[in-house]
């Protein structure tokens, strides 16, 4: 599916634009950014592959992932100044990448012969575990577990994978619903201001 | 042995109500509360597996830990305000998932053929680095490594472990013996405040 | 190359005790200590060949690193008061590391046929990630990520290395070029206090 390879690469670019605004924010260094960027659009990925042992992990042996992150960080850099302007599209890009890497990993867990539980909690940690390790590497409590739903909306939207994939609804429309589901969540999460239970934010 | 894999689940449950505990009184929200009781209570297992190469990782097959895991939550929540009544309870269990997770580390470490440190060593991972994983989420330093006889504890058990299996001592009882070796230093050290050389606090 | 091995050595054992300092100074007990010179020896060859998928890694089937940190940290913490006098002998031992770990990164991923691009990002994180997980262990903003030109002398080194091989330059010859790129860099960055852009420190 070619549409998902490039909704892929969407992804990895909103989340590496994320890790340098981070690291900008932060006050990193030049390699500081460089680093914020990089684990947090392949740290999830890293994590799910290494658990379940797949190795070498994907971006060790596909290039495109390092010149998209490497490109998103030179973009964010340039256009720093502008990126105010560019929220939006920034948030979309990232909601986006919700929702593939919640595709992809559950996809991966499939593969190897998971149980759907289990598959579901791979798209999770691919989809916001790079985001947890970011923000341990600059030294705050992971934000989304704290008061953000985002998890969630993966959760969500892997029980809807399952319940198609159980309907044997065909692939492509499964695909496309559950990214809906995953960004319509995680939409009306921000528009509304959405809390889990025990939040206190 | 039966047994072991009923103290295993106990150790389990033990854990993730800890780290159940900590993201409550970290202010996480429902998401952040159960990442931390995972972590805690299969992230020393995890690093065990994935260094040796191990994969996929336990937890990834074996239902039986996402259930006991959920369910230590789901009690430790609905159940918060009487917990300080069970604060005994929880330290004991907590101490036997010290002992039987040091226990299992070691045998994997066999297992796989490795020299009796390194075994030592992962007997003491699998018992303590998911607290360490959970204090990096909680944005703490890690409290095993400031002022608690706790992994010497599971150093100490291990080193009565090999005593014990170069003498060929029956498999159950030298589990027995070394289990109680962990508990007994674990429980002495908190009743008697020992401390490690070094130690500040 | 027995030289080869015996700057492994000397790195690991630099880094060791550039761990050990750091706990002692954060104020950690014995155990804290310890983990903090291991995390910093070995945890970048660690993180580099669980993404490889080169398992059981080397440390748990080579005793020599676990002996060679274990002396380290008895030796620091026994010269403790004498350390200062040391001080830029240490200096120079974490730099030779600096300069081995990026080799031994680029040959391991060389050796399972990766990109050279990869194999810089290997040498790399296996020169700098002991140092990071090193300090989110102690709670602060790894330091490399903020001011320090210390992996960008990793990744001009990777370049050089490069360089060399495909003129086909003698391999003794260009391991020794090589680190004296990195070792130099380091070198003149301290002293003249370079700075990467973005750096606020």
């Amino acid at each position: 599916m070619e549409l998902f390879f490039v909704l892929d690469l969407l992804g990895t670019m909103a989340f590496a634009i994320s890790g340098a605004l981070v690291g900008r924010e932060k006050r990193l260094d030049l390699f500081g950014i460089l680093t914020l960027a990089f684990v947090t659009a392949i740290g999830g990925g890293t994590l799910r592959d290494v658990i379940i042992g797949i190795t070498p992990v994907t971006w060790l042996t596909d290039l495109v992932y390092f010149y998209t992150i490497l490109g998103s960080v030179v973009g964010a850099l340039l256009f720093y100044k502008y990126l105010d302007y560019l929220r939006i599209s920034l948030f979309l890009f990232d909601t986006i990448g919700l929702a593939v890497f919640t595709l992809i990993g559950i996809e991966k867990g499939m593969s190897v012969g998971l149980h759907p539980i289990i598959c579901v909690t791979l798209g999770t940690i691919t989809a916001c575990f790079g985001g947890v390790i970011r923000d341990i590497l600059s030294n705050t409590i992971p934000i989304i577990l704290k008061r953000e739903i985002y998890a969630t909306a993966c959760i969500a939207g892997g029980l809807v994978f399952y319940a198609l994939y159980y309907l044997e609804v065909d692939k492509d429309l499964t695909y496309i619903i559950t990214s809906l589901v995953i960004i319509g969540i995680r939409i009306l999460a921000v528009k509304r201001a959405w809390k889990l239970p025990y939040s206190h934010a």
